[in-house]
């Protein structure tokens, strides 16, 4: 039996909303340690992880590991009934086919159940080496958010150049090009608004903006976002979810021709 | 000759908006006692009647009762061109085919006319019978019309079923069921967050969702909806419209086999 | 060389928005006088006039006059690309075909470099006499939009009459008519909201509301608009931009046949 009570439960609408339009179907896997999630985009470019450990949920009972295979899509329309202040139970007995969603108002007045059918699907779960990555950038989610927007208006991909002194997010297209420079910042009042750069040796990567765009919907998840680069290593952009977990977006970089095409 | 001065203009912008998808054209009914309105949806499923009394209004003349038949879109397309806080004028000349709209800044220092030709519309007044209810719910317009529209993403159809410890609505659709409970609860802070169950015996009626989601676009006019049930008498969805009258709308439940349509 | 210095961005982008939907390429003229465009709408019916004179810029450098042939769509995509409080600064080399748009954050913290091809547009600078009119109407910004976009749901022209009183927008379509006046009020707290009619002669003219409708798009760089209207000339249209210039729209009027046109 499973039973896992989340009192924020905003914070799944949210993973939902981060997701939703990159993947639609995957595996949930549920074990004592947490609920998490790994699925390849549905383009099999992209690949997201997303961890929510045990200690995260007020009540949380596992009794055996289950992996329950649910459309994305039809998850976020039941969660989109949840009220932002909703306490959401995850609920599925052993061997059952359906998984139940239950909302609960913060006075208690208004309980709602939601059940969804299961499906089965095909994954094989990835081995994520850890590796030692040559830049890491820690910024606002809500910076990134917009410069990976401003620069879709001008170009297809991304050049994300890091330096000492600060990352460039470099773009071309038929009406000109972009720069955008940020500086590390350590010193600002409110710390999610830093910029920070650990720099192990200068790494200069392309990315699809298509991917960066959709990734950047995890924002209302975290004010701070973290992208680590090496050369030849898919990036990995990532959204810590308060005391609970993360997410995580992994995308291969461009190899030098595909970058030479969106070029006039 | 009539001349109905409305201090609180937006109110009838409200109604307007109200009613102005379900029913393309009808006939404004103009007395002693008020301002009034009974009208058949245009796939004549729904009725909805609108009352407005004579003192609600500063200043209220009907020399002689008269009845004025109206596009309600192009009545809604006026409308919208007056501002929140002005005062409406609604104004005819007797045996005239038109009817003015007269648009008053708070300031005064605006003054619009908008002129709209009348139309001939045939129709009947239906008497509606008072009737007894098995059951009268009374909740916050804008919980209930949440309820509506979160049920509508799952199904076509909703299951209302009133007990003495709250009040249900159930739907089933492709990608599952959903319950939402309401509980009864009298001690709440502001009454109008109330919801406030009258039974005299259990009730569970089915009615198609797309009509009340219609309905619920009356929820500007009141902080509160009543929802009175009976077996095989239509559904009353009442908005009070403050000190003035109501807007009613009611629907004929769904017989069991049209529910039955609606399962897998 | 040109390098101008704009601390506050956010005038460049409102006067980008402005424009942008009537005129699709444009010469913008430099000299040591101040930055100006001067172009007739695609259709030929309209002219748009701006004026941002060099002591409103932080730093004004033009070493020679020039002009840069310019698609509006393409800047006003990389002005909309800065943030509302960043620092904005124009530049070019002499003899180049790019002009360069740097984007400061207040805290220096990111810089934005885009770069755009210019173009070569035929153009022709037409002389605008200065001319007597029979009445000037200034009244905020916002109501003249106001009423504009009221009017364009009943009609497609409007008549513009002024008397001493005040000044009367009056339309008509199939729905109906309308008339909505606004009298001259000098005595109200803000001299922002007042309406102010300086009148020779009493004057009734007639315009297109399509092109009154794109002129408020420039509400957002002045809260009052300025109308100056003389029997068989232009209307001038006119937004100050604070302490640095104008935004001035020509429209001329329809002469009776074509407001015939409109009737029933």
């Amino acid at each position: 039996m499973l039973e896992l009570r989340l009192v924020q439960g905003s914070l799944l609408k949210k993973v939902l909303e981060a997701i939703k339009d990159l993947v639609n179907d995957a595996n949930f896997d549920c074990s004592a340690t947490g609920f998490s999630l790994q699925a390849m985009d549905s383009s099999h470019v992209a690949l997201v992880a997303l961890l929510l450990r045990s200690e995260g949920f007020e009540h949380y009972r596992c009794d055996r590991n289950i992996s329950m295979g649910i459309n994305l899509s039809n998850m976020s329309k039941m969660l989109k009934c949840a009220g932002n202040d909703d306490i959401i139970t995850i609920k599925a007995d052993d061997g059952s086919d359906t998984v139940t969603f239950m909302f609960e108002s913060p006075t208690q007045d208004k309980i709602a159940d939601f059940e969804m059918k299961l499906m089965d699907i095909d994954s094989e779960h990835l081995g994520i080496p850890e590796a030692e990555y040559h830049a890491i950038v820690r910024m606002p989610s809500a910076e990134f958010s917009r410069i990976c927007r401003d620069l879709s208006s001008i170009g297809d991909t991304v050049v994300i150049s890091v330096t000492k002194e600060g990352v460039k997010f470099s773009t071309r297209g038929d009406i000109g090009t972009a720069n955008i420079v940020c500086r590390q910042n350590t010193t600002v009042d409110k710390p999610e608004e830093a910029t920070i750069i650990e720099m192990n040796e200068p790494v200069s990567l392309t990315f699809a903006l298509r991917y960066l765009n959709s990734f950047t919907k995890a924002s209302p998840l975290s004010n701070t976002v973290t992208i680590s680069l090496s050369s030849e290593l898919p990036v990995v952009v990532e959204y810590k979810i308060a005391e609970m977990g993360y997410i995580r977006f992994y995308l291969a970089p461009k190899i030098e021709e595909d970058e030479d095409e969106t070029k006039p």
